[in-house]
């Protein structure tokens, strides 16, 4: 088995300028309190950002984004609403990212434009963070501090360590933050993997140690909380890939997977070298991912056997592998475009294997089917996880998190990263393993949890949660717009424009129409010749005794043309009424 | 346990006036055809309606409908493209109907508009379907023919029996459909249950019979082909529900579930007598399938146990059970407005206890996911089938699956009922059981298969698939409508207006603007004023000379409108220019 580079494990010590060796004895009983806000996240709570608050000292864990909603039309990215740090930006001390994951990453080019503070990551998640910090014009070498597991910082009046965990990215973390109010541990998203593709096995000699000395509270991923037993090692994928493999080892093998799955990828690689296949690569994500994760010696990449696109014809379909992104049938991805016969370079045939080594996150079953669907119409095999053991989850079950809980033996317990009903099933194993109820928080986004040695409370007093970026603009499409934007969608639109003469309150022309993505029905032309009735009435009503109100005109345009067209056909098109005035 | 009223057992009769008993023989060896063509389905194949053609005969296997994907906005429903019908209604002998969901039955009221033949269902589907023409204000009594399993109809050239299956709703059917060209038989939707709730098991003897006198082909449902093992008993969800009822002893118990699920409304019921408790219903399509249901007998309800909502108000929650509606989170059912605080009459309280008794439907996950989350918000306690044992599928695993195929032992197999990789999955287990794979055919929607003794084969000749209905409109709203919406759901729209003399060529008037869904920008009067100079310019180029060519003038302004606001804000909202001719 091939190992990436190996971590030392060097005794706490101290990062760069800013930290220090913590004391590990436990904090002075006092009153003194700590408050814990969450930022961001879309469905899930308490995922993209956390903020950590004592007296005069903010740091804060992961600056991530989401990909919007269905009922979010045109939204490309969601951000946290960072306002809360902006009008405390002197407060804050620092950001420690878990993992190189988007939603835990891909806030920072626009946070860092907001509030330039010191970032602290392990070496591959900042290899990460650079690549996109370079993309977004933010120079990386002022930003970016490497620690690695073990490492202590002060950061004002906290001290933080990190912990290694495992999960479906290498050099993950989980953090132990302590001040003179609390020792808060937060796993961030993890898994017990006892047998990794690195060798690095989660660190629970040191989550028995800090559970052992004493937590005040547990911040845990709920992910997985839904589900009994523990989740597998990622080692298993390697048995069914070969497998799989050996099923189609006449024919050209697909794999799509998520480009930050280096693990995933390094499995796939030398599965490739050992059955004398070249290993090409498709989609962006996955070639920057693989370029700084071998910089890095994250992924161990034999030499000459990664080929381009363009050289795979120079091989025959069973000496080649294609890795490719596209895994959840995201509209634009490769997979997807090979799947709809729209790729430039892969053209699918009968002679393909396609392995689709990943589970669709909820909300993406139709789309993954639906690739599934067309490439089986173009003749290839498809292994997907409905059926075969392709893919394992990065996320800890009910029998880790229980492990966790009674390792860590907190007196009270926030359950994070998960709907709400993800928080609730980890709160129920909170409560087996001997948390009072009323030790537990189900938080929501915005929340603003403050703790003591003693007692802990929720209250809503942060904003936070959904900034839309859209194209250029950050935070610029607001609610009436996703309003306007969805009933456009179902309905359509119905313009009106009509010339008028303000002075003698004359109208000028007859009212034109024009529609988009609103029905067509035979009678459109008699539809349209009412229509205009309707506004000509409005404006004889509007315009007796010469007086001539253009607000009240186009706001009754807006309503009795929508009753008409709505009485006539059943729908509600918006309705865009534009006077000119001659 | 209770049990529906408890069919006959007839021998083969006569039903009706077309019908005649079947020759059970096997029919005589003839180079004789039957085209088997699928009109209906979205993204599952062979779904809501089939065609069997044989010389001057055609009869139609179910007339369902199906609800619009989110890339269809705007759409109310789906129906089959009835066209081929309509060209060939003089061939028409009638329509059997296999069971009662609106994907089977849903699109009967606009079809016998069209074609107007005699229908054949069973009692309970019959019910169902007279209460949905009665809606649609088509009389009932000329076209519904009652049928029961066992009964054989000469339609044509065609004799069809109607052979009892299990499935989530009672009364369902398969059919052996016979001519002189081939033995066809189609299992509908179905699963093996040994212990229905109604103690009628899946006529599987039946089956074998016409396996061992020769089944030239077979259709079968693949919904679940990929998954292994048998699917369970309806009654293994009654145990749950008794654990669970016992869980929420002291609180009111709200159950959803699908409105046509008699068998699970049944053990609903049973157990709230048994424990002392009333039953309300909330949501239409559940009175309705209940009061039809009872009136039929295919439902026991003790007498006085339903009361209305208000009367809920009159017992204590421990002495309430509720049914609703709304277990896929559809955003206006019943139990999605229960969750959002938004039901007139149900109010959620941590006193109740709400036990989802469904799966979600793929797509479905994310909406069913926020009416959970909602419910805990609340307080409620949630017990839903990620982590509980709440339902059971109506549809065949694969060792069910492999069961009908030994038993049949057909010919020829196509698989039917699930989408590309559905069906797929089903071709496999056909492969597994001993059939060839050339005589294997995957279909798709307007496929039309051609049948013989001896040879199979598939082409795409049938107009079908997807009509749109919209509000009033029955196929009305086309692609170029769906494309516009998707566009306007994006980016919004902008419309400009201006006002010209069409004699002289001259402008009357400044461009008048107006943004709907369009991002604000904070420089969106500067950004409309050069959009302006941007139209006159375009006026300026093609009115010169005193010409005035108003198409060109108006497709102009859509393009270069279009590329200047992409260029200044990465957006490409929809342009409608309207001009005025004074």
């Amino acid at each position: 088995m091939p190992k990436a580079k190996k971590e030392q494990r060097p005794a706490p010590r101290a990062a760069g300028a800013v930290s220090a060796p913590v004391k590990r004895g436990r904090p002075k009983k006092t009153e003194k309190q700590v408050k814990i806000s969450f930022l961001g996240g879309l469905n899930e709570i308490g995922k993209n950002m956390t903020v950590f608050e004592f007296e005069n000292d903010i740091i804060v864990l992961d600056c991530g984004l989401e990909f919007p909603d269905a009922d979010m039309p045109g939204v490309d990215i969601v951000l946290p609403d960072f306002t809360y740090l902006e009008r405390n930006a002197d407060k804050v001390r620092g950001v420690i990212i878990t993992h190189g994951h988007e939603d835990h990453i891909g806030g920072l080019s626009y946070f860092l434009k907001a509030v330039n503070v010191p970032v602290y990551a392990t070496r591959l998640t900042a290899g990460l963070i650079n690549g996109k910090l370079e993309e977004a014009g933010i120079a990386r070498s002022s930003v970016i501090n490497i620690i690695k597991p073990g490492d202590v910082l002060t950061l004002g009046a906290f001290t933080v360590e990190a912990i290694h965990v495992n999960h479906s990215i290498p050099d993950s973390i989980g953090v132990a933050i302590l001040c003179a109010a609390a020792t808060i541990v937060h796993t961030g998203d993890f898994k017990i993997d006892s047998t990794p593709i690195d060798g690095e096995v989660i660190d629970l000699s040191r989550f028995a140690e800090l559970g052992r000395r004493g937590v005040t509270c547990l911040m845990m991923d709920s992910t997985n909380a839904e589900r009994p037993g523990f989740t597998e090692s990622e080692r298993k994928v390697g048995g069914s890939l070969e497998t799989l493999f050996g099923l189609a080892a006449k024919k050209r093998v697909i794999v799509a997977t998520f480009a930050s799955n280096i693990h995933r990828v390094q499995q796939i690689i030398d599965l490739s070298e050992k059955l004398g296949r070249k290993v090409a690569l498709s989609g962006r994500s996955l070639e920057n991912v693989v370029t700084i994760a071998s910089e890095l010696g994250y992924l161990k990449v034999p030499q000459g056997i990664i080929i381009s696109l363009d050289e795979m014809r120079s091989y025959p379909d069973d000496r080649l592998t294609l890795i490719t992104t596209g895994s959840q049938g995201e509209p634009m991805s490769a997979l997807t475009r090979m799947a709809s016969a729209d790729h430039r370079k892969v053209h699918i045939t009968p002679n393909d294997a396609v392995i689709i080594s990943a589970t669709p996150i909820p909300g993406n079953e139709r789309t993954v089917g639906k690739v599934i669907d067309d490439l089986l119409k173009l003749g290839a095999e498809v292994y997907y996880s409905q059926m075969y053991d392709v893919h394992v989850s990065g996320h800890a079950r009910q029998e880790e998190l229980k492990l966790m809980l009674s390792l860590l033996n907190p007196t009270f317990f926030i359950p994070v990263h998960g709907e709400r009903k993800h928080l609730a099933a980890n709160a129920a194993l909170g409560e087996q393993t001997g948390i009072p109820a009323k030790n537990i928080i189900l938080a929501d986004n915005g929340t603003t949890v403050t703790l003591s040695k003693k007692a802990i409370r929720a209250d809503a007093s942060v904003p936070a949660g959904r900034v839309f970026v859209d194209g250029y603009g950050v935070g610029d499409v607001g609610n009436i717009i996703l309003r306007d934007r969805r009933r456009l969608s179902e309905y359509g639109l119905v313009a009106v424009s009509i010339a008028v003469d303000p002075v003698s309150a004359m109208i000028l022309s007859e009212p034109v129409f024009e529609s988009r993505g609103f029905v067509y029905v035979k009678d459109a032309e008699d539809l349209f010749s009412d229509a205009a009735e309707v506004v000509l009435e409005i404006f004889d009503k509007y315009t007796r005794g010469g007086r001539f109100d253009l607000p009240a005109i186009r706001s009754h345009i807006r309503d009795d043309l929508s009753r008409f067209l709505y009485e006539q056909t059943k729908r509600s098109p918006i309705v865009v009424p534009l006077i000119i005035e001659i």
